[in-house]
């Protein structure tokens, strides 16, 4: 039996599995701040590589970047009902704007009371809206298209790493259009810039799909997802982008003259990725031994590990190192230079081995002075890192084969993670549950990955949606999102017994 | 004479000059947020290639970026008593976390009070020294070396975009170290980097050197810093670097374990350099035309306005352009791929000219149907915007040649900027006065740029400091630092009388 670097088993216990690689893949750990976390270099790492990845899907598709306060006056929110009723509120206030020092060493001074209070933006669609309704004139200005790079606050109350922090790190994007059509152009544009993000980058399978009214965002007209499956069956909404009609515009006054002179308004869009996906990273390629980081957006790709001894013997096996990494920084897989280095701590080499596997390096190199010797490479491949007989797989390849196929030899790996990925996607969609009886059986099974069910509805809105949100919500399970690319509707609505109209995702979620 | 692009004029107003210059290069403007302003995609843009290019040198040096929490809870700042003395405590607290609809539509709950009041962090030692002091262990695990890019919010009263506002962007390091000769090796070698940031990218010729007593960092040992001379004559700092001692070490308990099992406090520093950088290249590379971007930190570097006429005839023209276009990103100045625009949007050719202009954009060409039928371009440099007499200077050049020498050109253009620069900050340092009265006379005269003075002095402490800074701050000047590289003391201290042991900057300051 293979003794896995990690003591919870994602098959076990998944919960504590997700506690545990996040610390022993150096990703995060909890800050003592309420519900924040400290994003650790590797965790951090990845996010700075999906952030260069994003960031640049953003601009090739017309959109700039600017950056808008942090604080938004409490009144902005006011204007905007439905949008702050869905937002439950929870927002960190901020009233006073000095300490002083008092009895207790220091306080909070009463007399810097705000005159206003200020909120930190949990989403900006109300400080940008207002900004907008000033740059918007006349149809020629449009359309608008803006993205930034911020930290918000939603004041949470059981919170996860990653998954659901009071502080966490995302892109919004904020765009305003002449009409309905172009509006909905973008909304899905980006909702296939997601995906792409997704799949091609992350190697998370997603569906893309809009939402049902009942989870749409607080204010939109229609919200659209990409939905990622985890290992332990649940859905994580990864990605969402919503069409929000007229309703902000018309609450911040965002309209502009047509062409005719006559005032219209604006129908914008806004759209959000954040830290979330690391969690999804986590939770799709993590296996009993740590992380394993898709290439893509691994910080480092290949690390070297000298074995050294702290003898004369380590220049040449040091300087045999270098070399060889200096040579993979030449290489230039998925279009961008190599990244690789030497991890020269002064730690055993098995420590550093185990530590690298955790954190899911691709690939990882140990170099032996028998390794300078017959020019070879000891290489393990992190997405396939026990042999038959359960022992760690080191390969030998010579220095020049392995330099030479170092590129391929990462695209593959990242294809072979989103194709695993992929394969549990595709297994664990059930599309035979015709009542909701089987509902009910289905997700009373104790598996490991329930999965989800896609079932045919008549999409049914106000109380009889009410009615639906309320039975599904009973077997904990919600809905995910309407797949753009499922079959078309033949039968009768699971919910209802009416005519079905479309197919619809169940499932469990984060 | 020449009607230049601005209202204002620099020579004769230069606070309502930059006022004007932020709004004419679309660089920032006021979010109606007090105190906050929204940086605008050409601004942003700039402090983009800042991040860029700051951030590599961060990396170079061994320090790996991390994430830590927005919010600081109070009692952290309770144990660095001289820290917040100096931060004179003008912060923005959360007291709240939940708002409440109410009569007048919209409150704060006032049962969602916080039991202990956040800080939104005006800097981060205290939050990630406690980090420190749960990380550190032994001292094999030394030095560590961290840096965060963040939002920070200090609760300014007067306010100007990107100088002094209530949030700014920044990056902080935090280092810790075994002894005090690392950690001052650390505070220096980034005094260093900040220089070659300044200089070598922004063009701004900068004065390395350590700061006063009076004028350290709250809890600092040392503060060193880079100042820039600003068209006015005023200084900005433009950069610090903090040597801390083990003040922060011991309120945190931030120790390790030497070589001999004894528990040491490690040494730390801390450093920052923030979007003010923005303000500093306003107003050293601006003129009367708007802002003159070195290439290096332009997010475009070269426009190309094709000459539309909203007829058949335009297409030529934009086929020449993107094709121009196109060679012109397969050229390499500064190592890096040429970043270059064709302007398509739908106004008048002259009206987008002075746009750039107005912004800065080093290079800005206008294509015209004789242009294309002669495979020629026209050619504006930033540089020297104007001919002999007063119209503006376009030059014809020939496409090849054009496109061969872009990157010399564009590189020309960056030294131009920092001469320029160079020779303002040397012609304004003056080092002849010896006396204090002459220190009276020297910025009594009303000059465009009254510049500094090097004097000698004493470097005296305590009070006899305390009555310097006091006599300073009668003529509105400061002292700056003491250069690195000023010749060594000969004289009296123009100050008490006594022998000079060093040089020292004095000046007006932002």
């Amino acid at each position: 039996m293979i003794k896995h670097a990690l003591t919870a088993h994602r098959a076990k216990d998944f919960s504590a599995w997700y506690q545990e690689i996040i610390t022993a893949a150096d990703l995060a750990e909890d800050s003592g701040v309420r519900g924040c976390m400290i994003m650790r270099p590797w965790g951090y790492g990845i996010w700075e590589r999906i952030q260069y990845l994003l960031d640049q899907k953003i601009k090739e598709t017309g959109h700039e970047n600017c950056y808008f306060p942090l604080f938004i006056p409490l009144s902005y929110f006011a204007k905007e009902a439905e949008h702050v009723d869905g937002f439950a509120k929870e927002m960190a206030v901020v009233t006073h704007h000095r300490l002083k020092a008092n009895d207790d060493g220091l306080g909070v001074d009463p007399d810097a009371k705000l005159e206003e209070p200020l909120i930190v933006r949990p989403t900006s669609e109300t400080v940008i809206g207002t900004a907008f309704s000033r740059w918007l004139q006349s149809w020629r200005d449009l359309p608008l298209m803006y993205n930034q790079w911020a930290n918000v606050v939603r004041w949470e109350m059981r919170t996860r790493m990653f998954l659901r922090t009071s502080e966490f790190l995302w892109q919004e994007g904020h765009t305003a259009h002449a009409d309905r059509e172009s509006a909905m152009e973008e909304t899905l544009n980006i909702l296939e810039l997601y995906r792409s993000l997704a799949e091609d980058c992350l190697a998370l399978p997603v569906i893309t799909g809009e939402k049902s009214e009942d989870e749409r965002f607080p204010g939109a007209d229609a919200t659209y997802s990409i939905e990622a499956m985890m290992q332990d069956g649940k859905a994580l909404q990864a990605g969402t982008s919503h069409y929000l009609g007229q309703n902000f515009s018309k609450a911040q006054n965002i309209r502009y003259q047509d062409k005719e002179g006559e005032f219209q308004y604006a129908h914008t869009t806004s759209w959000g990725a954040s830290t979330r996906l690391i969690g999804g990273v986590i939770m799709t390629h993590g296996d009993d031994d740590g992380l394993r980081v898709p290439p893509l957006i691994a910080p480092q790709q290949i690390i070297i590990i000298p074995m050294l001894r702290d003898k004369p013997e380590d220049e040449p096996i040091l300087e045999y190192c270098d070399n060889i990494a200096q040579q993979l920084r030449t290489k230039s897989p998925f279009g961008e230079k190599l990244r690789v280095i030497v991890d020269k701590k002064g730690a055993k080499a098995s420590n550093k081995r185990w530590s690298w596997v955790r954190k899911g390096a691709p690939l990882i190199l140990e170099i032996g002075g028998r390794d300078v010797e017959a020019e070879n490479v000891s290489l393990i491949n992190r997405t396939s890192l026990y042999n038959e007989n359960g022992k760690v797989a080191f390969q030998t390849l010579s220095q020049q084969e392995f330099i030479d196929s170092a590129s391929t030899l990462l695209e593959s790996i990242q294809s072979a993670l989103y194709m695993q990925a992929k394969q549990r996607l595709d297994d664990n969609i059930h599309h035979d549950v015709e009542e909701y009886s089987g509902v009910e059986s289905f997700f009373a099974k104790d598996k490991v990955n329930p999965g989800w069910l896609e079932v045919q509805w008549s999409k049914p809105t106000g109380e009889a949606l009410d009615k639906v949100v309320e039975r599904l919500k009973k077997l904990k399970l919600t809905t995910r999102n309407i797949p753009q690319h499922a079959r078309p509707a033949t039968g009768k609505c699971i919910f209802t017994g009416e005519q079905a109209v479309e197919r619809i995702l169940i499932g469990r979620s984060y």
